[in-house]
C-alpha cells in the first residue's frame, strides 16, 4: 500500500493472464486461441485500409459494426453494445448491474476474472461449488441474490449448461441481471440469444477472440434488451467514449462478413477436440464433456503440475491452475490436428 | 433509472464527444484531429502485417512498447503505463489515485470528460474558477484536496502553464497525486516529463491521438515513478489485460520511430496556427494565447453559436460549448492552410 494509492488499489487482486512466453517457441495449448488464421476477408481489410483515416477518431457509437452485429444476431441495434474485448465489457457489465445490496453468485470454479471485477467495483459475491463432476447445480441460484454470471459453456471446464436450463434460471431470478458469458458458445454449446427478447434481465456476452481467431484484435460485444444497453453505454461514455479502434471495427466487419470460414474453423476444432478427447482418454485421463475449444482433464495417476512442467519443457504449454479443487486437472486448448498430435505424442514418453 | 440499473448508472454525467457528423464531407475543425496523415511508417506497419498473428493474445504488458516509450522520454519501463487512449488511461488514474478524503481540484473550465469520471468512481471534485482571461490561479490549488488534475495547455483554452509553475504545484501538494494531462503539449508547451523523477507525486498523461495523427487508433500512456504505475496496473489488471490490441501495438511502435516526421507536423500545425490566429484577429475575435492545436476564440460583436450554426451550413465544423462562460466562444481546430483558409473566408462572408 503506497500512500498515493486509492483505499481499494491495495485490496484488488487482479487477473492473471496465461502466460504468453517470449523467449522460445511453443505450441501454445495454454490460451484458447484459435490454431487457425483469421478470415481471408480480415487480411484484405487490413491490406485495403487507408492509414490517414487513423488520424480522425472513430464512430463513437461504433454505428456500422453494431448494425452489423444486430443483423447478425437478428436483433435491433439498440440490443447491441460493443467493447475493447469481452473482458471490457464484462468490467461495465459488472458496475452497470452488479452494484446491488445482495451478493452476486457465480460458480466456485469459473472464469477468474469475475473475482477481479468484484474487487474493482467492490461487489460482494458467493460462489456455489461445482457438483463432483465440475457440473452447476441450478438450485443453489435459486436464492436472493444481486445478480449471476455464469460463462456457458463454464470454464475451465468446458461444461455447458443447456438453453432450457438457462430458461429456467431467468425465470427464477427475474428481478436480477443474468449475463450468461458465451466466449466459448461456438463451439457447441447452445446460444441463449434466442431468449434477449423474452428475458429484460438477460444480457449475452460473445466476443471474437476464439471462433474468429481475433484475440489480439480485442473485441468482444453484449446483447440485451435496450433498458441494459443503455445502462452500459452510460458507462461506457463516463470511461472512454471510443472504446473501439477503426481498424478493430473495419476487420470485426470483415470477419463478421465470412460466415463460410466462420463455420469451417468451428467444425475443425470441434472434430480435432473429439479426437484428441479419445487419444487422452487412452492415455488415462479423465476428460470432462467439453463444448468449447479446449479440454479440462485429469489424468488417474500423474499429478497435473508435473505434467504441465514437463510439457513445458517439451515446448508444449498447456494451463495449470495452482488452486483449490483445480490443481489436479489440466486444460488444454484445442490446437491443430499437428499440435495436438505433439501433444499426445509428449504426454505418451512423459506417462509411465 | 431502470430497476436493473447499479444505483450509480442513473446518476452518470456522461461525456459528449465532438460531432462526427456522417451525413456529408466538412472541413473539421471540432475535434482537434490532425490534418496531416500518421507517417509513412505507420502505413508500412500496416502493410508488413501478419493477419494471422491476430489469432494470439497481444502481450498483456505491452512490452515492446512500454521499452519504446521509456526509451524515448528517457525513463524507465517501470514508470510507463499504456492504455486504449489517454481516456481509458486517465479513467484508471481517477480510480487509483482520487478516491481519497477530500474532494479532488481541477479547473472550472477544462476537458469536460473529468466529472464523468468522478461521476463513474463517486469521486468528489471542486472546480476553481479560471480568471477573466481564462487562466488558472494556481494560489486557488494550495488547499487540502485529494488529488489534482490540470490539462496543459488547458482544453479548451489551449492556454498553458509554464513547467515552473507545475513544479511548484507539486511541491505545494505533496500528499496529493498531481495527473497533468498533456495531451496537446507537442504545439508549443512545456513537458513536466521531466520532473517525474524528481516527484513521486506526479503523473503526466500524454497520448497518439494529437500530434501523431492517430486519433482512430486509440493509444494513450501514463509516465510516473513505479509505486503510481504498479497502481495503475493493478486496476487494468482488474479490468482488462489486453487493453492495447495488437496492431494498435505495432502502429504505434512504427510512429514513434518516425522522430523527424513527428516534428515536421508539430512545425506546420504551430506555423499555421499562428497565421490563423492573426486572420481571425483582422476579422475582430479575441484569440487566447494557444499552445495547443486549436484556438479558443471570442468575437467581439456575433454570437458564438450563430457563428457555429452558419459555419456548419457552409460545411466548416468547429466546436461551441453550450455551457456557462463558454457559450461566447468557439474552439477552433488548425486543420491545413487550406483548411483555416477556407475558414477565414467563410467566416468574412458570415461576419458584418
Amino acid at each position: 500500500m503506497n500512500r498515493y494509492w486509492s483505499k481499494q488499489v491495495a485490496a484488488l487482486s487482479p487477473y492473471t493472464p496465461g502466460e504468453q512466453p517470449r523467449d522460445q517457441h511453443y505450441i501454445k495449448l495454454n490460451t484458447n486461441e484459435n490454431p487457425y488464421p483469421p478470415s481471408l476477408a480480415v487480411a484484405t481489410a487490413i491490406a485495403g485500409y487507408e492509414p490517414d483515416q487513423l488520424r480522425r477518431y472513430p464512430d463513437p457509437q461504433s454505428t456500422d459494426l453494431i448494425e452489423a452485429l444486430a443483423g447478425y444476431h437478428d436483433l435491433d441495434r439498440s440490443q447491441v453494445f460493443v467493447g475493447n474485448g469481452s473482458d471490457e465489457v464484462l468490467a461495465h457489465a459488472f458496475q452497470a448491474f452488479f452494484r446491488q445490496q445482495d451478493p452476486i453468485l457465480f460458480p466456485d470454479i469459473s472464469y477468474s476474472f469475475y473475482p477481479a471485477y468484484c474487487g474493482l467495483y467492490q461487489i460482494e459475491y458467493r460462489q456455489p461449488a461445482l457438483d463432483k463432476e465440475f457440473c452447476i447445480n441450478l438450485q443453489d441460484y435459486a436464492t436472493t441474490n444481486g445478480g449471476i454470471i455464469i460463462p456457458n459453456p463454464n470454464a475451465p471446464t468446458g461444461i455447458a449448461l443447456s438453453a432450457g436450463e438457462i430458461r429456467q434460471l431467468l425465470a427464477d431470478n427475474a428481478e436480477s441481471v443474468v449475463i450468461i458469458d458465451e466466449a466459448y458458445v461456438d463451439f457447441g454449446a447452445e446460444s441463449v440469444i434466442g431468449l434477449v427478447s423474452e428475458f429484460p434481465n438477460l444480457l449475452v456476452v460473445q466476443t471474437f477472440s476464439k471462433s474468429r481467431s481475433l484475440a489480439g484484435l480485442r473485441l468482444g460485444y453484449a446483447l440485451g434488451q435496450e433498458h441494459l444497453i443503455e445502462a452500459l453505454q452510460r458507462i461506457k461514455n463516463s470511461f472512454n467514449s471510443y472504446p473501439v479502434n477503426q481498424l478493430t471495427n473495419a476487420i470485426a466487419l470483415a470477419s463478421l462478413a465470412d460466415e463460410q470460414y466462420f463455420q469451417q474453423c468451428r467444425e475443425k476444432v470441434m472434430a480435432t477436440r473429439k479426437r484428441l478427447a479419445g487419444d487422452l482418454q487412452n492415455l488415462g485421463f479423465e476428460v470432462f464433456p467439453s463444448t468449447s475449444n479446449f479440454l479440462f482433464v485429469r489424468h488417474q495417476s500423474e499429478a497435473a503440475e508435473n505434467l504441465y512442467r514437463k510439457l513445458k519443457s517439451s515446448g508444449i504449454l498447456v494451463r495449470y491452475f495452482n488452486a483449490t479443487r483445480l490443481d489436479n486437472c489440466l486444460r488444454i486448448s484445442v490446437g491443430t490436428d499437428e499440435e495436438c498430435d505433439a501433444l499426445v505424442s509428449a504426454l505418451g514418453e512423459i506417462l509411465p
